[in-house]
């Protein structure tokens, strides 16, 4: 069943891909890039290239995806190339016509240029970025489905961790045991590297855990997602050990009704940037704009940031089944930081989140 | 003392980067990826470009990690670029002199665009690929020291995990178990995602593993590695769930006597294809050339694949403190493969195996 419809849905991104080719004239495109061609074609492994025609197109892999690619490929014929791409590209076997477009963002100069060079000038190779970010940003209901999948895994190795939250713990320790928990949940891997950030270093965003153990008054950053069937979650909380500041609190307050705030705002129709500006605006009201000094979110599908941008420089329209973060956050350099974090789905009456975990401030 | 030691490398590797660029005429040298600015530098984030020119080499990279590589780069000043940087490029702030190398290989088509674009002319851009390589594969004590300790780590992460290899694990349970147990012992992360193959799954060198229990009479092929300190390890073993076959435990003797092959027959002089023809003539020897599908070995370091190779195609002569797998195997598809890896450095008396770990065949 879903099988039928999943080729229904790569069919008709194949057909939204070649309109967009034809009203640029392009006869042919290369693809570079894993998530791309698995959003296209279904394949999963860690080594391909796509060309995309009118008529027809290929996947090139090599003899370890033989099976897989047999498996997974649909919309494309599977060739083993075992000379490379480029060779075959060459063989003069491909109806490349006269304009092939290149993904100039994921191939390498290297690649590129060796490419070009195969084609001996037969062909103009148009550079092309950001190709299909505005197919991909739309999920289909097999591609929330999945989504979903994820965040719950994510939300049951959450609460599965909690427990160990102690004193006796250190942040490595939570973070192995959140990776540890995502797997036994049934996820393929960490979407990235949990960041489980303590005390001072929760005012880091992008902290690495460390050693160090947690500290009784100290406020937790948890920051984490998993891969189910090719697909991430995110999610974020921030937990106190035992009893932390008042001035810790009303932060967690502001940062908490500003989250709310982003989800209740998030309207079709409206840039990125408008729901980001919603957010900081508030957070401002409350005197730390300048503790809150990174974009409130960032779309997620088959790769964990992806558009649409949901910052200052976001300019993409939100629309129904886009798929995005809300991460607010306040960092007070040295002391400690705050970030609550929800990813949701744009339905036609405003944004849904993933995640059910309460975002009451938890002591443990 | 190691701070000084590890000084002393850096500035030795900048000078022999230097001496490579003079004897090619280039003038300034532009790196962008993340493992040989590691290299040359200590820094350990994820976003960084690094100039190298004769009088002084600058790391650019965002706000995020001000306070990490101002803790962490030598042999460079620290930039940190808020518009990018192509932007901070076209400043004119740096003496880029008349020819600029540019890392091939890793650089997008569309960034290696930009930059040359910014440059508008001014200087010739050449592109470099491998361009680190030569360095990188000889190991200074430093490293080596890292890398004995990655490899430590996985060994006992194996021991750890052998206990939990039953008929109601699956092969994820075992996986998550030993990313897991590569944290609790003080790893950043996985060098690569643990392969845990089971009875026809094994005949796959790249399985990934999956729900199954694990079955009585079946042998199991466990692929691991760990990243400490930014170097990886990577070891393979297979081991029995119960008594297997007695032609199982034929094809394990000579995958065992092969790989000993292996060890005893690298000498600095040889190259990479010479020992992997040794080998190779080994299994052949039994019957089996067709199911040894793929190379010898590679390079380890701080990427978990680098050079040497030690396959068909591997021309680099090996030299003392080179460090890379000997990891031959025999797959026989649709029934069962066996694998035996170690990591080793190159001494002047020959192979030295990190690994410890008995290559009896251990039957569960």
């Amino acid at each position: 069943m879903d099988s039928q419809q999943q080729r229904f849905y790569r069919e008709e991104a194949l057909r939204m891909v070649l309109e967009k080719m034809m009203s640029r004239a392009l006869d042919a495109c290369i693809v570079t890039d894993l998530s791309s061609i698995r959003w296209l074609t279904g394949f999963s492994g860690s080594s391909a290239r796509l060309l995309v025609t009118p008529g027809k197109s290929w996947l090139f892999t090599d003899f370890r995806y033989r099976e897989q690619a047999a498996s997974e490929v649909v919309v494309a014929e599977t060739v083993i190339a075992a000379d490379g791409f480029a060779a075959e590209l060459n063989s003069g076997s491909y109806p490349l016509g006269e304009t092939v477009a290149l993904q100039s963002d994921t191939v390498t100069w290297h690649e590129a240029s060796r490419l070009i060079e195969q084609l001996h000038g037969r062909q103009r190779v148009i550079p092309v970025d950001s190709f299909f970010d505005e197919f991909r940003m739309l999920k289909n209901d097999i591609e929330i489905r999945k989504m979903r999948c994820a965040a719950e895994i994510t939300e049951q190795a959450f609460e599965k961790t909690l427990s160990l939250i102690t004193a006796s713990a250190t942040e490595l320790d939570i973070a192995a045991e959140i990776s540890f928990q995502h797997k036994k949940l049934g996820a393929e891997k960490d979407s990235f590297s949990p960041i489980v950030a303590a005390g001072p270093r929760s005012a880091m965003p992008h902290a690495s855990p460390t050693k160090a153990h947690l500290k009784p008054g100290e406020l937790i950053v948890i920051d984490m997602g998993c891969v189910y069937e090719g697909y991430a979650s995110d999610q974020t909380r921030t937990v106190a050990l035992g009893r932390v500041s008042e001035e810790a609190r009303r932060i967690y307050r502001i940062v908490r009704e500003a989250q709310e705030l982003g989800i209740a705002s998030a309207r079709c129709g409206m840039t990125g940037r408008e729901l980001d500006a919603e957010v900081r605006r508030y957070i401002a009201g409350h005197g730390y704009a300048d503790e809150f000094g990174h974009g409130l979110g960032h779309g997620v599908g088959l790769e964990v940031h992806e558009e649409p941008r949901i910052s200052p420089k976001g300019e993409v329209v939100l629309q129904e089944n886009m798929v995005f973060t809300i991460e607010p956050g306040i960092y007070l350099a040295g002391r400690f930081g705050v970030r609550i974090e929800d990813t949701v789905v744009m339905g036609a009456q405003g944004a849904d989140p993933f995640q059910r975990f309460s975002k009451e401030l938890i002591e443990l």
